[in-house]
């Protein structure tokens, strides 16, 4: 009954596989390797266009590195106030742009609302010498209460950002989930929209650290080997990143490990629906599920051994308000999550305290 | 007869297989696992004291993120200009510490001459409102010639360090090859002799990722969780740098990598003082042996299928000059370096061009 | 018909005076003179304690500095949304501070309300290592829609802030309007409410580059001196801020131009309280006066020669809510405002279209 | 006898006249008067160019600003080792850059020499991805040993810059000495000899605090009131500035004081060529005089109330070499230089111990 995040599941055999079937051989270092060359082609196949793409180790880094790339003096970078690259990267993006102003916008769903994005670009125009210019658009695919971005609405924000002149990057760091859940392209998602640079991350889906920061347009990276560079986030033995993504692409296993998440989601969120002691806060877009429940509650699921943490992100989606002892906790599926391991939450649930 | 870079190297067998062991099961993230812990646990038994040890992904990031522990404003950090700091990081140390200064100096065989460096201790003193003041002294261990520091003259140099009260940092990418060949303990190597952080490099010897920032005192340690995060380097799946560490120490497999990789050294070494068309540039302490040949004879061994680099470094170390036509190469051997690939090298060398 | 802002008038005689009479002689440089010494002993008297004085040319400059004293990787700092260092500071405290997140707080009449820094202050506590961690509060004192905080505010404030161990700042850029409306002390205003750093800006108020940072611990200032050089804020002929300070408190210079500001702007808000085309938009503290007005009659009253600006801030204090076509409008008093210009004002105002 | 420092001086009386007479009235703030852009349209006028003019107020700002508008991620700045910008300005162009790396290089008469540039160039070429790649160029005009660069030098050093595309860089905080020296244009000087930015310093001619970065192609300067402003160094009542330069620049006046400070520079540099107890340590170009005394001669002429500092720098440069016991000083001459005190001090000097 482990929900406590898909970053806590190690690996999947497939991309295990992979890193040890890499291990043998000289190759050279720094991305200079077959693997990467390789990798680097996939993506372009996946995403239907060419792209430039550079490997990194964490999401933090995928994340302010790509912001970085599009700061410029006096930059300030829309973002949702409940972001994870606002509320959860102990001020790296702050840090690796020299100083951007993170500006946290609100939004339903944790979403950015459009209007909203459009009237703060109006503000922090390019003339904007007192409070500064917006220099890009951040947004999470899925956000950080585990709803998805429609395409139009990210068609919307892409058109803004290019009205703007200013870069639109998405948080990819559960893309595959979103994906599978909108059943649209990588390709509708991101650049046909509008999306400028893409956080991708394959480490919470199945990979142990596989991000990689795909430009749409190469020329806009033009620099980016030193932004990687500068910040010591480019590795010698590159070789094993791709070797990640190698297996993480192979047959199409991301997608099924996404699916496999967002499904064992489902039939918890389907199973809160019909318990006793507990409701779903919202809907459910991909693999995470939050779900309402008395502290009393959650604290004697606790001590029956689920794990799951407090989430304080998202109130003003609760489908209906907290009662009074109520709080949001968040409930997350990974490749690795069973369904009995589904099938015993729920059954503890509904046994009285 | 591939002697390009020890980090052309894959893993070793031990290690994949500790990283393929570690696939499995829930485990918290960002170091909250068990084997990070027990890892952490074996650094304090290696080095005979308590540490403060914080892993990460690249060399660049730990020696850039450990100075930046000991930074100040207008900080200067005294290092070799040949220095991998110097010399090979792209900017990260300047970055990643918002500025310090690198003040290159020269040294012989690539070490730090320890009166320089009291004597720039003095000149850049707690009270230079004009140049700034030095903050730390880092030093490599091996050299970027393949040296080894004397442990005479890493505690001389510790002795300058306390006195001006200035940080001391060792960059140990190759901390191994350099252990094996003097002879002494990790304890003796580093904190012994007045080392305050060590970048303990797994990753050239034998590892894929896997570098720790050991803090001897674990007081000067104190905010470097929020260094490493503020960057992007702090790993979430910890699990798996932890785990190469562990495949990487058991049953001293480090050591026994490391005495490989200078014993393939040694022959080669051995094998050019007796060669007809190359010398020894110098002495070879470690995994690193640099020759003289002529451009002419590289280009036909490159011909032939060797893989090395022409290293423009530590001229002033040269047991006899140069000749016209002639240039330095750097030969370097590492786990996966065989027998034969020195003898066919040092048989092609001997062929008439 | 000038209220443009008070950093459109010039220089008082008095202060000009005491510019010109610095104009000779050879002093040493970078604050090694003798006025420097005496007016900083002059801090000291003022404050009714030992002060270390900090003069730089520009309040974007002493409050970014300011901030970036209290600094830690990944801090926060806690100010109003509206507030300078947020709002119009373009970036420099996030560039001066190495990023800093500058958390932005709403609080009715700008001011920050004391339970929201207490629970942002829990929230962003020193083991946030998700977050980050909270390093200082930063109020204004007059805010940006011309309140003074009350003493007790400051106070509480100061209790949050000593009892989470983080810096307590205060932008004083019209410290002394804020001053003589409240009629309290330097001291009761600032260290003995638990101020640690007071930008203490006399610019806006006679002079034209006299920006001091005044800590109240002088071992708060440590290392100060390099935050300042290490940024390019120390001036090499120092002695002509000081000559500025020396003007603007001999004979309690800065009170009179102060009071005479204050004076004017009560004058006007008096007189929009009675105005049949325009009412203040909420109380006036010390300098500033903030109207309601149809954006028409704004438009007629500049057309008519009167300079002052729309102000999109503070919305949440307005007496009365605005109708269909008011905005509101700052009007700033100055030492260099006359009675005339306030008469002629009002007078112009009551005009028909 | 006071040659300490030409920041030792005040202001000339026509500077001061001219921001007396600047005192009154109310003018946008910003730099949105019309002093600022009379000013602005001077410099044009001066430099026969078309130039983009930024008023700041230190030397240091201006220099690391400058260099600011031409940093890359991972940007190499090439200068002299005892340049202003290395080896005094206490790390500000680290941190203004967010982190250049300064390479310090040698060169006789503190000046760069165009072959070692070259070479560097090609070193630091724009696809090293391990040392980092050059981005600008910076010479001082005078240099730190008070020598002129040839308008030859110049241009050679402008060639190489302009064939490597990056930034080319004076430091012109001596411009006008070195100017009346040379005998030839500003224009000349500058970007005919192929310079992009010019930090133009007239704090030392006497001024108290005005600097003025200058961009000869005002699309390379597209940003810089973003670099200005988020570093603290935009002016509110930047009238005050441009008033000083108004002054400076009206009936050459700027001219004229760089004469007479080189004109005492050259006559006690004629002095010291008969006198018994010193000799000038290399040519004088402009109004500073470096002297060869024996400690004790220092000391004692110190005793007798002449002020100058030890100068350890420029040795390679020295007519002949020092003996046991000698050392450089340097003396400075200004605008408020006296014959009497050269005299003054060359009489002394022959006076026995």
């Amino acid at each position: 009954m482990n929900f406590a995040s898909d970053n806590w599941a190690g690996v999947t055999e497939q991309v295990s596989q992979s890193l040890a079937d890499a291990a043998g051989g000289l190759e050279p270092a720094y991305g200079g390797d077959r693997l990467t060359r390789s990798v680097t082609e996939t993506f372009s196949r996946i995403f239907e266009t060419d792209t430039a793409v550079y490997f990194t180790g964490t999401g933090s880094a995928a994340n302010s590195l790509a912001l970085s790339a599009f700061m410029k003096p006096s930059g300030v970078i829309l973002c949702h106030r409940d972001s994870h690259v606002f509320a959860d990267e102990c001020g790296a993006p702050e840090f690796l742009t020299n100083g951007a102003k993170l500006l946290p916008l609100e939004g339903r769903d944790t979403k950015l609302d459009p209007d909203n994005v459009a009237a703060m670009l109006a503000k922090y125009g390019p003339a904007n010498t007192r409070g500064g210019r917006a220099v890009a658009i951040s947004i999470t695919q899925l956000t950080e209460s585990g709803t998805a971005y429609e395409p139009d609405r990210i068609s919307i924000l892409g058109a803004h950002a290019r009205a703007a002149g200013v870069g639109y990057h998405m948080d990819g760091a559960r893309f595959a989930n979103a994906l599978v859940t909108l059943g649209c392209t990588p390709a509708e998602m991101t650049w046909k929209a509008g999306v400028d640079v893409l956080s991708f991350g394959a480490t919470k889906n199945g990979c142990w650290c596989a991000e990689a920061i795909v430009f749409f347009d190469p020329a806009k990276a033009e620099a980016f080997d030193y932004y990687r560079a500068r910040s010591g986030h480019r590795f010698s033995k590159g070789r094993f990143i791709a070797a990640q993504f190698q297996g993480y692409f192979r047959d199409d296993h991301w997608l099924d490990t996404a699916r496999h998440a967002n499904r064992m989601a489902a039939s918890l969120y389907e199973g809160l629906g019909n318990a006793r002691n507990a409701r779903p806060a919202w809907r459910c877009d991909g693999n995470e599920v939050f779900a309402v429940m008395t502290r009393d509650r959650a604290a004697a699921m606790m001590a029956a051994g689920a794990m799951f943490h407090e989430w304080p992100v998202g109130y003003e989606s609760l489908d209906e308000p907290l009662a009074d002892g109520e709080a949001v906790y968040r409930l997350v599926a990974s490749f690795a999550t069973e369904s009995k391991d589904v099938d015993r939450f729920l059954m503890s649930l509904d046994a009285s305290l």
